[in-house]
């Protein structure tokens, strides 16, 4: 019993700092839409995921590596970009073996952060890769921290929730001691049968909605429709790196 | 509708600076068991209760003071102290017309942190002083931080669940955009019938239990056993300040 992994949810980048991460593989979430757009493009054979916490730095690497540039304010492309945030934005016939170069703030904050920290391994989790995810963090053996991406480092639900289902699937295999993790779980048992009609009552919920994307994001709360393991290495996310 | 006052919770002293708490009534929180202690000393007469955060403060202010100074570390009362943070050691017979002088981590530096960023009222509350909380943010009209002392700046469920409490009673009052209010009150909803059972899952419970502290943990979460409004006021908590 004892030599099972632990895992803790973290709820804020702003709370990463209060775990040892250098043992663990981070789950990078950020829902609403980063990393269901990420799974997404890499579903669709994008050839990688660059994600950049800066337009300039967008800008700059699409120049670099002929990538697609992508990147939203306030709902709309930013000036100087190609395209926006939406995963619907990145079907097959338009992403396969292309790279894209992704501006957020929120996902790519945290997950620079747990490069930083020590990390043995980052990959980016949200409901579209909700089943490789899990399997992924099973098989591996190590310790796990599900880090939240919030939203300018508040509490946020939606990631919570994916969170929550994570552990729901995977909890026998772990050693918990963690409140997030408890608190995660209960709010996903809570609303897994009700998550089309919960998810508008978040906040970021109705951020996103006044910029007409609620298709958005009901498809960033669909479990399993783009099933691949985007995992970071050398500066991009891939699939299956080697 | 649009002039009721915000309320906000916020889960960890961390997160704090998130949010602008200038016009805010802010209710430190923590539930085991600072502001449970807290609560039951001044109900029983105490004349004040001084929240210090050291030990060699707690002994100084003693000394100015003449008041009983009181302090734990992994369950014993730390030596140059003369009580230990448990509420039942505050009984009228005892406590009343005195001074206590208590050192605590989390609940402490929160309140402090409150104070330097400029909270026009601090308050302390949990479950045992629940209703005359309650009563108190709805009467005042103020804008309100209900602020989750946490441990070491780690999330926990009985702050939470103190927060979801409060709100649950007082929610149409305010107007309430935040995911960690509405994921408070749904905790709450969740286990107010089977508090005893589930603040037995919670981390702390585990960290305190270990100690013997069982029945002080079961009279924390109890409502309305405590009903006074300890407000900070030079320096000290106190029952209705002039």
């Amino acid at each position: 019993m004892n030599s099972k992994p632990f895992l803790n949810t973290v709820l804020s980048p702003r709370l990463l700092d209060l775990y040892d991460i250098s043992n663990c593989v981070v789950v990078i979430i950020d829902v609403f839409r980063a990393t269901s757009t990420i799974a997404t493009a890499l579903y669709n054979g994008a050839a990688k995921v660059i994600p950049v916490d800066s337009v300039p730095r967008c800008i700059e690497l699409g120049k670099i590596t002929g990538g697609i540039t992508a990147g939203e304010r306030d709902g709309k492309v930013v000036e100087g970009l190609q395209h926006g945030n939406s995963p619907a934005e990145y079907p097959r016939s338009f992403i396969e073996g292309q790279t894209l170069v992704l501006t957020t703030t929120n996902g790519t904050k945290l997950l620079h952060m747990a490069l930083e920290r020590g990390a043995s391994e980052v990959i980016t989790g949200s409901f579209p890769n909700l089943s490789t995810v899990c399997d992924h963090l099973v098989h591996s053996g190590k310790n796990v921290i599900l880090g939240c991406s919030a939203w300018k480092d508040k509490f946020n639900l939606e990631d919570t929730l994916f969170a929550g289902a994570v552990i729901q699937r995977i909890k026998e295999h772990f050693t918990i001691h963690c409140d997030s993790s408890l608190m995660a779980e209960n709010m996903y048992a809570l609303h897994q049968n009700d998550m089309p009609s919960f998810i508008r009552k978040t906040t970021h919920w109705h951020r996103l909605a006044a910029y007409g994307m609620e298709k958005d994001l009901d498809y960033c709360v669909s479990i399993d429709v783009a099933n691949v393991l985007p995992v970071y290495t050398n500066g991009a996310l891939l699939v299956n790196p080697q």
